[in-house]
């Protein structure tokens, strides 16, 4: 089926999207659309101005022999923004506040177009990190660590705190939380993890940075190395942070269970503005 | 800032695919683009015989004045039935075996992608069911449930055995898992699934039956009406299983340990075919 330009420009506009992060031949579309090269590269053309007038990521194009385009998907800072200042909105609801002082978040982790959304914000971050895994903590911190897994183009490690059977050899290693002070124990099976990959860590939440510390050591009995941590929400914490290498969305400055008050601000990731 | 055609074509393309069963109004696209509704109209025309022609979707549009557009992601079923199969050859990989005969799958499940593919057949299979919200069981649904609610553009809800502190008021039931026999606690948070929707359940394995009916049981306490559940693998067993309205994309019927072999077919998503 040999396509017109206006076809080509849809199928690669949906191709591109569904393929971020992966270097594509030149030679595979125009063996798709049965086109010339010269054709193709025209299309790219429009499809890369097109991206990057809408601040839909870049489209980066190669020359030569192997020449080929990659989709990075990446959010303009006005729309990372204003995406995360409207999160700080809606979690400074005061139906929120939960026994504790915690805060009700499951409605947005539960709804899957605000992580992926969040998860752009932190996919562009991380663009030229050199991420090849995503690590996250069961259960929370799992769809926003798709989210960014998709548009990175990795694979998901899920870590966890019981011990299950149906993954085979699993390593385990013991951790301080960071504001309960007590020994818990996370696990991650041996399969799961390529060793020596460069782990990006996400999480839904951080408050003495127990876990995130947890995760970072555990990335280490694969070999691992860290590229980063990025967390949904960061609760201000009198102490000393556990973890300093870390990005965070949101920051949950104040919980006033009294006068039913919550603050929430934008996270580090937006501080070097 | 004008579009032409091509630019039009690129962005609606993504927007589209961005917004997947919303009912998208033309003059959205008209102001967006500063174009005329019958150029629009055209532009759609365009995108609907791609998406169609590739097997991408469906491009719904309605006339008058409230006329618009809306895009379903579905799959044809030669390409469901390949990527069902590409995966039954996969967990047929004798190394998958683990003690007490079961499969590691998580390297499937760690894949974004292959569950973004996984997740279409499913979404496409329940397009027109109504489904208002996806319920899933932590951990190892989750991904599957995310790529799903996605599609079909609706919220997710995670049933956990646990009982965590900070979601607020949880309702639990009591269930008896099948295969062990032994009584189980599964809660969900009250306010993550509004009262009387129509719930998709979304698991990645089944053997008897035991949580997928847990899971109806609890929809029930939130007076939700049950659209199906669909699981990733169900095992064969020999018992009855404890429900009857559910499909599975793929069917595990044999576990040798001992000669190390496994065998994997299509599950009954395509018994009809």
């Amino acid at each position: 089926m040999k396509f017109r330009r206006s076809g080509r420009l849809v199928d690669m506009t949906q191709y591109l999207l569904n393929h971020p992060h992966q270097q594509i031949p030149l030679t595979f579309f125009s063996e798709r659309y049965l086109s010339a090269k010269s054709s193709i590269s025209e299309d790219i053309g429009i499809v890369k101005e097109t991206f990057e007038g809408k601040n839909l990521g870049k489209v980066e194009t190669s020359a030569g022999a192997t020449g080929g385009v990659k989709f990075v998907p990446v959010i303009g800072n006005e729309d990372a923004v204003r995406q995360v200042d409207q999160l700080c909105e809606k979690l400074e609801d005061p139906a929120r506040i939960l026994p504790g002082g915690y805060l009700y978040m499951m409605d947005v982790i539960g709804d899957p177009k605000a992580m992926q959304d969040l998860g752009r914000v932190i996919a562009s971050h991380y663009q030229d990190a050199g991420v090849d895994a995503i690590m996250t903590m069961a259960t929370k911190g799992i769809p926003l660590a798709y989210a960014v897994a998709q548009l990175l183009n990795v694979p998901v490690s899920i870590v966890r705190h019981e011990q299950r059977i149906t993954e085979g050899s699993i390593v385990s290693i013991n951790y301080v939380s960071g504001s309960k002070k007590q020994i818990q124990t996370m696990s991650l099976a041996r399969r799961s993890l390529k060793p020596a990959s460069n782990v990006l860590i996400i999480d839904d939440f951080m408050k003495a940075g127990g876990t995130i510390r947890g995760m970072m050591d555990l990335a280490e009995e694969f070999q691992a190395t860290v590229a980063g941590a990025a967390i949904l929400t960061e609760a201000v914490h009198e102490e000393e942070k556990l973890v300093s290498d870390y990005v965070s969305l949101t920051r949950l400055t104040e919980v006033d269970v009294k006068e039913r008050k919550i603050t929430v601000k934008r996270g580090s990731l937006f501080d070097a503005d």
